[in-house]
């Protein structure tokens, strides 16, 4: 059989051969490193015979299907542990998870505590260290019954009912059998460290009307320096948890009364909110933006011809009944924006027209979704369409490209993912515009302009967005938490649905292609982003307050003031202590706040006429006179150090 | 009995003398130009005996009781008019309008063109000058229904049908007697110049099923010289209209499909939005407003607490429902801010918070009622809520209104009118917070400010907010059309209602005062506004494009790109004429729209690198540097001028 690898070059092999058997006759090192395979853009066991010809791709550690199957059978691993500890546990499901996994079982009348966990992460490490094979092996639906009847597990004979006759597999480790689908790694001794995380109560199929199972969370690596690494992480995550610095630095809230996902935004967060708007403003303007404003609902008309309705309702809020016509929140800007390029004749001469507007969308998520700033019903999006001719089509995308990386300098974002998301050829009509040439063609463009930008992108299927290719923008925080943060898409349909035309050089009037694009992403999701990232410590630039004087006395206020005015001059946000407290306190309360800048004005100060400086975090810095001080001010805030 | 004048002077006069006979014994000249007065709030004809002690208030011409009785006046002359040269015809109701009056007519078989109005006007001129008085006479019901009997005027008798008999009055002057509430000027005489404006069919009652009348409008005047400034003003606002310039000039547009009243902003109108917000930022940075942003919908809950659904709700968008919960759409942004002033512990120190958001709220308005930008149901509202202590609260009232006259200066507003909008006392618990002291005190608290500060106002009575009195101002645009604009409110309500309160100076709770202001009023209204005010064309720090740049041909182009780029690195909004027209047609396109400055670039220029300026309007304006150039356009900018 013919296998064919990624980088196209082709091998034959005796059909029967597993992956693994590949991988080793390729080199012993690499079969070493790989976890499992993606056959034919499926992730099978490396153990698993190939039966003809096929692609193949192996998995390492550092890909998603290689994680996902190390934690997969990470849960197989301690299920087995568990079952030695306390026989007679019965297993649901244990599926891996965005980062680790879990598990959930039946303990009967036992509990496991917090201090169990310990106990079974030892004995984890004991069975992995017998480096037992995770064995695969297809099973009758009949044999299946009868071996979980005789071992009376209910749970796994309730999975069962569903799977079909002849798709049934069980695998088995050491002395653990589980009914699963796999796929798995060769054996459990590639599991070295191992962590479990926490235990909680789960209703079985998540309804709180059946049983509450227990559930265990864990997370495993290939070493333990990256475990270790990835718990300092954890710590670290906590400290800038975006929810607690949110509320201390005076960023958002979020009240009951008004809803659940809508953030208030407090005024140290609307300071953040206008600079981020000032710095996408101005750079859209430099890259030839207009702006525009446009209301947040639109009759339902507006979202059938965009295909909203259809493609993404359950995404939207519910209508509101109106003079009977039935009026929606917006969830996208885009068909505002398209009623903007039609309100005019345009010829091609107007093209690349680019629109551009901070507008806010509203967007349904469930409320067990809800998450602080990270997902939220409001969205303050960082949006802008670009209409084009397909002649225009690569610069224009590759200027949007262009413009994320100006951002990840400026926010000091080292890693990053771009995501090519395509359509899902099996859901065209359903989750995808019904248009399979189209679809081809623009993810092929999409696909040149990347390569041809020499920027890095993995393509995912069935991403997309409804009317057209995207590419997904995944950042990495200073402490290596991953976010999705924003999206630059093609759109071959609207552009048709909404009847938009140019008239072009040969005086015909041809459609428009579309890019829809918002590299900030939205403030919710940023300044989230943002919070952890600079753990509150905002740059300069960014901080709502910037700088804090403090007077040692009230002897010192009126010089206070004095140096207060000139900051205000130079558009500083500067604020005075005036509490009567001691200097000590107010230095504390200022580092608490993560202010960049404090000024300690004592009466020396006062009588010199200078400043005495301090860093946030770094401490003293001497003492300056205040044109000085503000010049290099401004350079820093200038230059967004 | 005894007559109490608006000064407070009493004086006493036999019962049955007249209001004219008084006005009489004050002054003839007094006498002569006044044209009806109120008595005890309700305005009587002149002729109408007093029968007991009361407050009288003469009203002349510039008085709004004046010119409608004017106007009342006037329709019943021209149907005295029509009444004689289409005998027969039978009238339905005749009322003064905001601007003239009209009158609703069944001619039967015959029909009026507009070439008619002449002939009327010219009928009603002559009877004009027979000075005809205007006789009020009480009748009984029997005899008014009799006498419309007799003539056949079967609309006269529909509304017969819903009067009181006792309350039924007829006037009669000339040979024209009509059923009439009054009140109406002495005699024709006054009426000194007549131009009948329109004619139109008008449904009976409204109806589309009942009979179609014929409509005449028309105004008058008592000065011929009043009338010539009127139709120039009405020529001069249809040059003005803000939907036509609006238009011309890419301001907005209303697409059908997002829906009526929800204009959506081209990029010329994005940038007179940014430049007012920028405008209203500084001032309120200035003036210690903190800045906030909001979602635009909330929870049920929200306004039932507000308020704003007992006694708001006409004026709401429908609810939408989710997850069992009612949503509305914000149409105001008060209860968002106190939600934040909520969200920390509040002390004195902190007093006053003036909390800023240019919010956008949603209200419902019937389709009827839209109109352009001046009624819609989008509002982008230059909001701010204060919260403050009683002692604050005078300052901080005035301060809000120093606002607004720092404003008309920088616009050019030189007519303007603060109206001090109370409560109504018959509608307590039902359009107004049942809290009558409450209502009494504040009141008087900003009538107080407004008599310190000097400021001239007028009271009304019934136009309060439902949570407290306010100010309304009312401005003139330059062709003298009159403008509601913005509110300054007082509000004792909701800080209670939100159970908003912060730690006063003795340590306990004390609820704060709430002052609503929006001294710019919506976006959209205020662009409207000053589309006609300025006529479209723009002071340059508000132009959308302040330059263009006119090459004389292609030879000339890379020069203009030069200055294009100049001008860009001083933030001047500046744009090149690039098509291969005559510079004749460039000149005039530019003029079309309104641009400040155009630059014209020919061989001479180039080679000499001059500019060529010329000023929108006025014309050649000579050579200049660009440097020179540059700097006298940042002045212009910078003045505001």
């Amino acid at each position: 059989m013919n296998i064919t690898f990624p980088d196209g070059v082709q091998r034959e092999y005796q059909e029967g051969t597993t992956s693994m058997e590949i991988a080793k006759s390729i080199s012993e090192g690499l079969a070493r490193n790989i976890l499992a395979a993606e056959v034919n853009g499926e992730v099978w066991d490396l153990s698993r015979p190939l039966t003809g010809d096929a692609k193949v791709k192996f998995l390492k550690w550092d890909d998603d299907g290689g994680k996902s199957t190390f934690w997969h059978s990470s849960a197989h691993l301690m299920a087995e542990a568990v079952e030695s500890m306390f026989p007679g546990v019965k297993f649901w499901v244990g599926p891996p998870i965005d980062k680790g996994f879990y598990y959930d079982m039946d303990l009967g009348d036992r509990s496991i505590s917090e201090s169990d966990l310990e106990k079974i992460e030892q004995k984890m490490r004991e069975l992995a260290k017998q480096n037992n094979v995770y064995t695969r092996k297809e099973i009758a639906k009949k044999d299946a019954i009868d071996y979980f009847t005789k071992k009376g597990d209910e749970y796994k004979l309730d999975l069962l009912e569903n799977l079909e006759d002849g798709n049934i597999t069980f695998y088995t480790q050491g002395n653990f059998t589980d009914l699963c689908r796999g796929p798995h790694i060769p054996s459990t001794g590639a599991i070295k460290a191992i962590k479990l995380t926490s235990v909680a109560g789960a209703y079985w199929k998540g309804d709180e009307k059946n049983k509450m199972l227990t559930r265990i969370y864990g997370v495993t690596f290939p070493t333990q320096k990256e475990l270790d690494e990835y718990l300092v992480m954890l710590e670290e995550a906590k400290k800038r948890d975006h929810r607690k610095l949110g509320k201390e630095l005076g960023i958002f809230t979020i009240d009951e009364e008004v809803g659940p996902g809508l953030p208030l935004w407090m005024p140290n967060g609307t300071i953040i909110i206008e600079e981020l708007e000032k710095l996408a403003k101005e750079s859209e303007l430099e890259a030839g933006y207009k702006r525009v404003v446009t209301p947040h609902i639109g009759k339902e008309q507006l979202y059938l011809t965009s295909g909203h309705l259809p493609y993404y309702k359950d995404s939207m809020y519910p209508a509101m009944e109106l003079d009977g016509t039935r009026y929606y929140l917006k969830a996208m800007n885009c068909p505002h924006h398209h009623k903007i390029f039609a309100a005019e004749q345009r010829s091609y001469k107007e093209l690349p027209l680019r629109l551009a507007e901070y507008g806010t969308c509203y967007r349904y998520e469930q409320s067990g979704e809800l998450f602080g700033l990270m997902r939220v019903r409001c969205l303050h999006m960082n949006d802008a369409h670009i209409y084009c001719t397909r002649d225009q089509f690569a610069q224009e995308f590759k200027a949007v490209n262009d413009l994320y990386l100006k951002y990840f300098k400026i926010f000091g974002i080292e890693k990053y993912v771009m995501r090519l998301s395509l359509h899902d050829p099996a859901k065209l009509g359903e989750k995808y515009i019904n248009e399979p040439e189209l679809w081809l063609e623009t993810e092929a463009m999409v696909r040149q302009v990347m390569i041809d930008a020499e920027i890095p992108f993995v393509e995912v299927k069935g991403e997309g967005a409804f009317y057209g290719p995207k590419i997904d923008v995944q950042i990495w925080s200073a402490i290596g938490r991953e976010f999705t943060l924003a999206t630059n898409q093609v759109d071959f349909a609207q552009g048709r649905r909404f009847n938009l035309t140019f008239t072009n050089q040969n005086n015909e009037p041809e459609t428009p292609l579309i890019i829809h694009r918002a590299p900030l992403g939205t403030h919710e999701r940023f300044i989230g982003f943002l919070l952890e990232h600079y753990a509150g410590n905002f740059p300069l630039w960014l901080a709502p307050v910037q700088v804090k004087i403090l007077p040692v006395s009230d002897k010192t206020l009126e010089y206070a003031q004095n140096v207060l005015k000139n900051l205000k001059k130079s558009d500083i946000r500067a604020e005075i202590d005036e509490r009567s407290e001691k200097i000590g306190r107010k230095i504390r309360d200022a580092e608490m706040m993560k202010i960049p800048y404090m000024i300690i004005v004592g009466e020396k100060e006062a009588a010199e006429d200078t400043l005495s400086v301090r860093r946030h975090g770094v401490g003293d810095k001497g003492s300056f006179k205040t044109n000085e001080f503000i010049d290099s001010l401004l350079t820093e805030i200038r230059e967004k150090a």
